[in-house]
């Protein structure tokens, strides 16, 4: 079910010659290479080192893609509450597709207008687990895990301003939900919402698989 | 339009003599009187200096009831998430009331279930002001808000544990919300929430009466 | 009463190219426009796809004026404790009149100095919502609650600096207040403040007209 | 592969004669009941209306098994620091086996003792999902989740005093983990824990039937 | 201008026999006694070794009176926002008369009512210092610094309840008035607000004596 | 004893064209002006349309002396634990001397080199105001309050880095000072802290004349 | 140079007959056993299965001594701020006796009285290690760290009220001393600082026995 | 076993021209000099006016080395838990260099990848002293502290994001530690814990020589 984990590295907090160093000697084991939090100035500097380079510039991601990654059957969907949430919404998807995973995207169906949440009800029931992330009040899991019965995994984004306190709002929100099945990442952490739903993903896979 | 608006205490931290000197002494102003966080032992202290006493016992509100106060065509709608947050609500709720206010009750239609509260549009559409009470992750606000055009006054309550810290969230959660035209007040203040929408809806009625 | 809400956009945290293409989009609506926190540049970029732009540099707002807004007879009163709150005000005041409000400006009438506020307690009288902003302490509208019997809309500030906490002291003194009739909303959010005065000044002009 | 969910009833909060009624009302569906943060005055006034009853007065849980439940092939493993943490864990392992699930138990293996949980290596990889309760520092599901690649989900408890602030100490830990696939619930939130580990462990097991 | 100052104890946390202990030992100098956050235990235990003793219920203070002291001709005002914040003005206004200072009371005079304030603005201008003490919003000092130029200890109340943290928010309202001249004890530091005010006098009264 | 107060503006937050428009309108009074948080931009503009003009650049203070100020007898300490908190410490000093004070400076006497300020006692005694400025633990006041028997005014700074919390950890060790006598101001406001200090010494220096 | 350490066990949380269990467990070893945080009731149940029971009724501890423990030459001095400090401060002096360290005490010396501590400098000199106790500011440490050159272990308390949250703001204000040399333990956490004193004192010990 | 200590500047917010003023009075005294947060603008200033300059940029440290220091037999280790970490590491490393300690280093061993740090016990043997630099949940400490018994100087770091509050959560991690034998300074302050482990070492050195 797996063809290899990605190797990941988080730019941010890095040294560019210590990143290229490292992706220097991950280059040699064949493996994808996953950057998140990576500057155009990282991918500028990689460019020169490698090929098969895609870069993401809105959710700051560089994929070195060294192999096909066999795709799960079961769905992962990720949802945004907003227009400024898709940045973390899509480090999500990019880490949870880089791990093999089929993902669907949902954006900007939040709580303030439900119904474009409602109309969309059939996504959620094809899913078989759901990334849910919002910022501002971050009601969004709550919603989504009261209309259904998977897992929701949610994640706070800094989005807003205020008494949001940089995404403790939307965090305590989701910590809080009077839905049940939620499971909360920290603050904008795309990349742990994506490799928890993945690896939730890759059990499920693997049962089907086992029994096939 | 009002028969005057009734003298009001809060009980908390004051003494029992204090309470029914207080009293005594308004009781000879004939207005109505409105004890708000007023425990059993108060009630019955009361009963020995009035009668037209009403003790509701789960939001700890007095009545003292000495004048008819007519009422207001437009309504104010109390909605909440739980039934824990029904002791807030009716605070709200026999705030508003004793203000002369026709109010409305639409309970327990909290975010987890969605369904009860879209069940219930109509009566989010018959409403002049809605006053929505919710504790936990407080969503309520924001799903009304961004169904109906009317003001929308949120009262958070301390309903919840751990990272709920006392209220703190479901405050933030309104203070946060996507949705516009929602005014916030303090944690479990359902008595301000009440006032609030009653001084909106006394507006109301004055235009409503000074044209007609 | 209504000749059709304004389009609204929030400028921060959204790409440049993003905007002007929403705005182009929202064009062949024909409705006005409202684009708040706009950078010049923001503005600079629709002058070339637009006529009828207004800029308001310090409240940082575009407006796209396509047709004209009957105004309501109703007021709302927008006061400010100090010059530094002038800018989050005008958002306030704005806002509402886009939405078709009648609005009258009371600036710099803080409590350290409370004979400018009782000076102009005529104003307070004429006004049937006000909009209390204040940073710093931000102990206005608890003052303004206590002078009149209105709907006080509260909006805090970030002026100010140390135990402030970017705003966060006088959020707590509005959400503390002991004057009651007081509704609460995010840190600099002139726009909600704008926005919820509005929607209960058009229930009150509902009403009026409704009757006459 | 599901034989009815459990009614569920958080009774912190709710009035004895609330539970009461709602448990009468619930005993007409034939569904087993499943009453948290239950006293044992809840217990005995049970009794009265009920057999089958069983109590447990550490997590202070109550079961009313009306039907048996198939247990599934995968496992969840339970998890604690300390022997503190035992009464959360127990809400979390008695719910996820009320929803169906089978479940191991791994008590005390803390960090501060890291062979104690070195030496159940086997332990935890046998398990599908894993639920990691920890007190004061809260550091045990960032140990697990380095060791197994398997989805985990971390419950902070309140055990502790002074800088831990009821459990937020283990809450920030949990949040910042430096070890991928971990999703956190709310302090103390034993049945959140339960509950989103037997949501997941329901895809796998579904995903094993359907193809078998 | 000093008769000796009084010895003093802060009773809470300790035992009543070590309170009796220390007592006993003080009352062989002959100066007064000044034992703060007294219970009435406290009280009857002391009244079977000494006699001259006083007891105040309501800021819990027991006064040994051992010799006169005489008064200062600059006078203390000690100002309330509201009822319940008495017991601290009185631990207030207790400390400074044991100091030897004139002591003026105005109580209940908070900014939701400001005429009440406004009708007392001779005695604001017949005190040397002022002690303002408030909770909620405690937005007392703010008004009063700028009705008076004099310096004003601000005592923030823990009254109120929801999101004033214990007194937090008045606390945060005293330290980032508008109003200058104005310092700020602890929450509920009747005691410190009473000896800073009383230290300030001494420092007057000295300077008149000098002169004299 | 007053030759008038200075006019005092906050420059922070303030357009440059504001604050020239401001002086001109007060260089008509004919009083003193005083420009807290001024950048030398200020400065340089504010040297084009008047002369006798200082700039202070540590504190960031413009003065603009049109009279003499009379000095009083009684004399302001102002003491740093730090070099850094020097900037702050001058805010207070200039603010109390363009007042008319008589201002000593004692700096870098913290408590980590205890014995510093024990060789300046004689400094302390000679005072009749304190002002006390420290950022870190902040335990200055605390220990000058347990050597002198004078008002002291506590000013935190934010100096300092990681659990200081921009000056909080200052701010709670001087509002809990186990030392009496002590007032505290906000975080960094030299300006309050030499206001207050100066409103004390005024009442000092008028009770000496009144008696002379 | 050690004989042993004891079996500890913190009594908090814990059941009495789970307690009793697991002391009847470590009888058999032979070692001395220490309970922290224990009741009166705890220690009445173990005289009825050991004797050699030691009750320690103000820190709350209990020593079951079954050997003698060789004591250290050199010494650990534990020093506190106030009387209501040396609850805690004798839960680190037992701890560290009872782990063979020679201990000294050294109570009240808080920084509003320096002048107590530095009469003391003696037994500040003659210490190896140095504990420092002290609620409310909590400046005992950076003090007593500028006296010397020793390792000091600071252990705030929770002694205090109001914006000492509960003992944070010692604990931030040890954080941040800007005295060299001072390590940090839990606020209240006499045994962890009686503990680590003891772990470098035993370092020192074996220094001193190796080169013998 | 001292060679003189150095002299210590903390160059952040100090003026370059202060700090080259100081740098040339120290150079008088023939010590060595050490320079913390030091800027390379720092670095190129100082080489203007002295040689034996290093410069670390990494942990913006410059050491002037006029002397040998003799180096103790008895061992500091420092280990992180992961590079980002190292910056401050290096702090502490250095810092205890220059007071003369022999230091060792254990980069990279954090607690999501435990076996690594497995592998290397004997290092943990083999020191006297071990200081545990870790960011994001701050485990290390935890980990380290159950594996050795020896002195433990926890050093949080801001590394991370979100949750972790620049360093909060790290920081309250190490303060609940279920491991006993941990001392712990403020965020980010290598420089304390280098500091610290080089005030034990040195006590350790004392009574080795002492003894022989
Ligand atoms: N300054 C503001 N603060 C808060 N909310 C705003 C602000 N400006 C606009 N909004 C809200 O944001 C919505 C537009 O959001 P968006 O679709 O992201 O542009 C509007 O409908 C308003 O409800
Ligand atoms: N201990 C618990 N902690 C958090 N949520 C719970 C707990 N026990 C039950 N619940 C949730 O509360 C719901 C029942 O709430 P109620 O209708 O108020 O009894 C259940 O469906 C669960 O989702
Ligand atoms: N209510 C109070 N709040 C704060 N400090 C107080 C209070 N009462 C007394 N004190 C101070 O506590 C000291 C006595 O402390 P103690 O020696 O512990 O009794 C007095 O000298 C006062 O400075
Ligand atoms: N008062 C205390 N505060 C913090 N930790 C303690 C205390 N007393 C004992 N401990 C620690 O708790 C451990 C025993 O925990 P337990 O196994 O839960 O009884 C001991 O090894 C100590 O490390
Ligand atoms: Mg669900
Ligand atoms: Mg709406
Ligand atoms: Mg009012
Ligand atoms: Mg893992
Ligand atoms: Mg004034
Ligand atoms: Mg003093
Ligand atoms: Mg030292
Ligand atoms: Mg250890």
């Amino acid at each position: 079910i797996r063809n290899g984990y990605p190797e990941v590295i988080l730019c941010e907090g890095k040294e560019l010659e210590h990143i290229v160093g490292i992706v220097e000697h991950m280059l040699e084991t064949g493996n994808n290479i996953f950057l998140t939090r990576a500057s155009r100035e990282v991918y500028e500097a990689l460019e020169k080192i490698t090929s098969d380079l895609e870069y993401h510039p809105i959710p700051r991601i560089i994929v070195v893609k060294k192999r096909e990654v066999e795709k799960t059957e079961s769905v992962i969907l990720v949802a945004t509450g907003g227009t400024a949430d898709i940045k973390v919404a899509e480090e999500a998807a990019l880490t949870a597709e880089i791990l093999g995973n089929t993902v669907e995207r949902l954006y900007d169906v939040g709580v303030a207008g439900i119904h474009r949440l409602l109309k969309n009800t059939d996504k959620l029931q094809q899913a078989n687990v759901i990334i849910a992330v919002a910022g501002m009040e971050g009601a969004l899991p709550s919603v989504i895990g009261g209309l259904v019965d998977k897992p929701v995994i949610a994640v706070p984004t800094s989005v807003g301003y205020g008494a949001n306190f940089q995404g403790l709002s939307a965090l305590l929100t989701m910590l809080n939900s009077c839905a049940s099945g939620i499971g909360v990442v920290n603050i904008d952490n795309g990349f742990g919402g994506g490799y928890l739903a993945g690896t939730i993903n890759r059990q499920i896979e693997k049962a089907r698989r086992a029994e096939s």
